[in-house]
């Protein structure tokens, strides 16, 4: 364990998961935090809730296809919704540099509002902190939501359900979401245009509600990209995974910046993309129904859960091979989200 | 309007309720938030929810009687106790420097915990984000808390039944934690100690829940203090509040602190603080309850509410004058909290 705070330990690689295990846990740690999904899930009298809380840092704060804001909000919204809850409430805390011109502010404001309000579900809590000027960057964004859970869906987060057999489905292509961060911070000369996927995923999600009872896992592909989420599937519940290359959805865009940069997409965070691990019987009819979705056009079986490599992510390449997917310590790029 | 974000922005005073009222409610307000209470009163089937959020700033981290842990833990707690819930679940969002010394953190997490569990309220969620040297300071924690709200208690926030005669109760003395801040921040030479007086009062405001009809507001003296909170029950119910300088209770510390740089109590921060209303008939039996209490051995009645001067909070002091107190546009002592 490291004696200092570095960049990688908010990644979302195994160097933040060992900071979590090492330092968060023993302190302040109990079942609810230590399920470690993307919303704690809680008893409550008559029904349960469904919360979570984010940091957003993302810079540049204005990105094409998004902005801090809708980036707070969707990504607020998306973590309540991959646990299978109906977001009700937000709340957000900002946090602004002395200096910052309070148009920037307005903007963020307008684009989170327009998000909310399409969304149906309101920020009903607020706070407002100012520091001095170099012991902040511009504007962070703080926000936590609650959400309603119904009994039947609660299993989502723990992934208790996943058998192997069980096929796995993306909404999209990914790493749209960095190449856009990168593309905007950097100002690298892309051939084309990359837009960041960030979305509201609660309509797409409620979409498949029906087929609850075969979704034996869902998460949404952020922090760490497909890898990181397809790792700790993996791990948390010892069983291989295997991913087609072939299949997995990637915009061309994103494949020149990776080949131009050295990065690999699976390791791109996404703010528009989700992951399912769905009953075999079900895969075609959770296909075809996202398919028909403006956020899941693109979506694709990819792979599936298999006994054969527990703990194993195996990537079969186009050209026949074989490659595993290992958590990266830290991140590609910092402050993506 | 200023066109850049100041320090006073973030202050609690009236630079902070113009930038909320001309920039935040038009984007993002709601009923929820424009009720403006320290938490939000939310339906939910089957009860209420309060829902607050708060961003912890303060500098330094360590400060006599408390850290910014310590803070975080009751200022979540209290925001909720004084709308009248019972707190139930906390999320905490840390945002970290590059180089933070991982020992410091361990620290915070302990102070935290231990906070935590003396209450009973987990931390359910949690989210990390590091960012670069010089784009933060060493430790920024957000919390949110959710707490249950029984239905007779709703009226708190809203301070709508304050009436003429309304007693004004505190639980002990101003501005500790404003002095012990400053002079741990500045190496102050104080002729005594002073101890920040944050503590978790969800204690002492549950011994007054039997006189809960009675009640007719509630709030706790963190940004802007004792006088910042007058003014906003006056102008909120455009009733009068008369203060009798010689009952409220000032540590001989606090006192000699501000003549030596010119501050006034009434306007320092407290975290171990909090006012109440009560029908006159009730008064004596509140203060001795809350007299019996460790948190309120020095309560004390130091005023009440008036038809005499709408809007206004007057001071009547030692010397029989009277004093009107003004909201302040910014703050004394900026990141407090």
């Amino acid at each position: 364990m490291d004696d200092k705070i570095r960049i990688g330990h908010g990644s979302g690689g195994s160097m933040m998961q060992t900071l979590i295990r090492e330092v968060f846990i023993p302190a302040i740690g109990n079942p609810y935090l230590e399920a470690g999904g993307d919303a704690a899930l809680l008893p409550f009298p008559e029904g349960a809730l469904a919360f979570t809380t984010d940091t957003f840092v993302v810079n540049p704060l204005f990105f094409p296809g998004g902005d801090i804001g809708k980036l707070a909000v969707c990504g607020t919204l998306n973590d309540l919704a991959v646990v299978g809850a109906k977001p009700l409430y937000m709340s957000a805390a900002f946090l602004l540099e002395e200096g910052l011109d309070i148009r920037v502010l307005k903007m963020i404001l307008a684009s989170m509002a327009g998000e909310a309000e399409a969304a149906g579900v309101p920020v009903v809590a607020a706070d407002t902190k100012v520091v001095e000027k170099a012991k902040a960057d511009k504007v962070f964004i703080q926000m936590s939501g609650i959400g309603q859970v119904s009994s039947d869906k609660r299993h989502l987060s723990s992934m208790e359900k996943l058998v192997p057999g069980d096929v796995l489905i993306v909404n999209g292509s990914i790493g749209e979401h960095s190449v856009a961060v990168l593309a905007a911070r950097e100002d690298t000369p892309l051939l084309c245009p990359a837009y960041s996927d960030c979305a509201n995923l609660t309509g797409l999600i409620e979409e498949v509600w029906p087929f609850m009872s075969g979704i034996h896992a869902m998460r949404d592909l952020t922090r760490g990209g497909l890898a990181t989420v397809c790792c700790e599937m993996a791990s948390l519940r010892r069983l291989g995974i295997k991913l087609r290359e072939e299949e997995i959805p990637v915009l061309p865009v994103t494949e020149s910046f990776c080949e131009l940069f050295g990065y690999e997409p699976y390791y791109l965070a996404n703010e528009g993309k989700v992951i399912l691990a769905v009953e075999k019987t079900m895969a075609q009819d959770v296909l075809k129904i996202w398919r028909a979705h403006p956020l899941g056009k693109q979506a694709a079986i990819i792979g599936e859960i298999t006994d054969l490599s527990p703990d194993e992510v195996i990537l079969h390449t186009r050209i026949g091979g074989k490659r595993r997917l290992i958590p990266l310590p830290g991140e590609q790029l910092p402050r993506i989200c």
